[in-house]
């Protein structure tokens, strides 16, 4: 028997990591998590930031987004506004300000980004989507899903007419699986179907989770992240899936091992120690790249880049 | 100030009661939890039953949900076959054989039909949705929600030029609260918004949850039921509120208690002790009545009966 290709040797960390890091924000508790987009020349990151409760007003610290900018994709100017609104005037509840791991998605000319967003005195998130076109004007649309559902991520173009999500429910008894969701136009969705559960490896025992899919000749490629909880505390790891092209309920591959794991000083130690989250990647054919900004630790925004084509390969070689 | 109405003292049990009882059925582990319609000069129940594993060779002792039929609304005759059939031919997942706590709405000329469906592997119940004219065949739409959704209750009519339903997510931090979303076409959903919160009277403590709305001119009257867990275990009763015409998220009125608690022997001991519970009710504005059916400690089956417009009157007076 062939031994399988080792999947936590294919990505690189940058030697510029960490890019963004809290010290050098004061008054933010807290940086991590990016969703990444290219538009023309620039690479931005929606960046998931917590700042200190009354440093801006808020008089409660939790989550915003904020919108960093690069022209290398490695340094980057990180914004000091809020970039997402939810909440409607006149809306009769209270879109609670935590508006954090954000999944943007580019289809047709603008960029769809889907919000977990919490309701005060509801609990878990549900999802709100709004789009740009430059990540300077934020169009709020509407919330598409009940609680609890974190990190619902759109595919980028419509699969047999229909536009797709990857979920990802909570629910008493799972933490967290992936699930499809379909739709006709993006705001109503239906067609409910499992697509893979927790628990089939030690690091994605607790949960997983979904990004944005990446078309490639082979298939869907997701970057999805995996948890599991040792006697120390969390450990959140990085992986891959690849979902077929006409049938995105159908895994077709998946990595045996995670692509990345918390193992660096800036990995292992920060806000929420040993871990490593992604919240999209932004893929290049032609180079065979693949570049995945990640939060490290809840304090850091990092990025490891590798083969894109080693990756999915190694989606189709796993179990 | 005016002592209110005491609303647990409008509805009355019928003498009759139960209606159905486990005993009277060989094969059958629990009968409760029916969900009525009215067709032409027929009353219709939609009753929770569970067999021993075996008994029909399903190999497990799940849920199914089996039609009763009466001419005078308290004499039934319970059918022997599974109504529901969710599993569609080549669907590579599995739809966990537990169909029960139906909820029915008269919409045009059919019967909707949402049932939690349990999916094999991944917990907690989606919605799916299907249709009847005659509770003789029984037609499967789709899935129309993601998990946890238990008791997904359609509108009768659309508001706005929409389609409603009232939901009930459970999440790891709220066990059931209400919530509403719309839809062009039934099949596809979004615009999710909180609508009531468990926990603000004792008997709504752990959670809440809702049956079809009935509309009256007041509002929608939705019979909910209640639950809350003394040392003894869960205790479960049945309640309403009123919603918005036109604006179905707002709370307009609900009862300052519930309008039937375990009382009886047939209520307070069974498969599951202290127990009512309805999947909807029948009204006649005319006749100024309301009928609720209700399940009796997941063991029988139970008529109350009493004044449409006092249940309202109830709901308007109440905090």
């Amino acid at each position: 028997m062939a031994i399988q290709r080792d999947a936590t040797r294919i990505l690189n960390r940058h030697p510029a990591n960490p890019l963004i890091r809290q010290e050098d924000h004061p008054g933010i508790a807290q940086v991590f998590n990016p969703s990444p987009a290219r538009v023309g020349d620039e690479t931005i990151l929606l960046v998931s930031v917590v700042e200190h409760a009354g440093s801006r007003g808020h008089g409660r610290d939790v989550g915003q987004t904020r919108v960093a900018r690069s022209t290398d994709g490695i340094n980057f100017t990180l914004g000091t506004e809020d970039f997402i609104s939810p909440q409607a005037a006149g809306e009769p509840w209270d879109l609670y300000h935590h508006f954090i791991d954000n999944r943007v998605t580019p289809i047709d000319d603008w960029f769809y980004i889907v919000t977990p967003v919490m309701v005060a005195g509801f609990g878990s998130p549900i999802a709100m989507l709004g789009r740009t076109k430059d990540f300077t004007t934020y169009q709020r649309l509407d919330t598409i899903s009940l609680p609890a559902n974190r990190g619902a991520s759109l595919f980028p173009e419509m699969i047999n007419g229909r536009y797709h999500r990857l979920d990802r429910p909570t629910t008493p008894t799972r933490a967290g699986d992936i699930w499809l969701s379909s739709s006709p136009d993006l705001l109503h969705w239906g067609s409910t179907r499992p697509v893979l559960a927790a628990g089939s490896r030690y690091w994605t025992q607790d949960k997983i989770g979904s990004t944005p899919p990446i078309r490639t000749a082979a298939g869907w490629l997701v970057i999805i992240h995996g948890v599991f909880t040792p006697a120390g505390g969390t450990s959140y790891h990085l992986g891959a899936i690849l979902l077929d092209l006409d049938e995105p309920w159908r895994v077709i591959g998946r990595t045996n091992s995670p692509l990345l794991s918390p193992e660096t000083e800036y990995e292992r130690h920060g806000n929420c120690d040993n871990t490593v989250f992604a919240c999209g990647a932004l893929a290049d054919a032609d180079a065979d790249e693949l570049w995945i900004y990640y939060g490290a630790a809840d304090s850091a925004v990092c990025l490891a880049t590798g083969s894109l084509s080693e990756v999915v390969q190694a989606c189709l070689e796993g179990w």
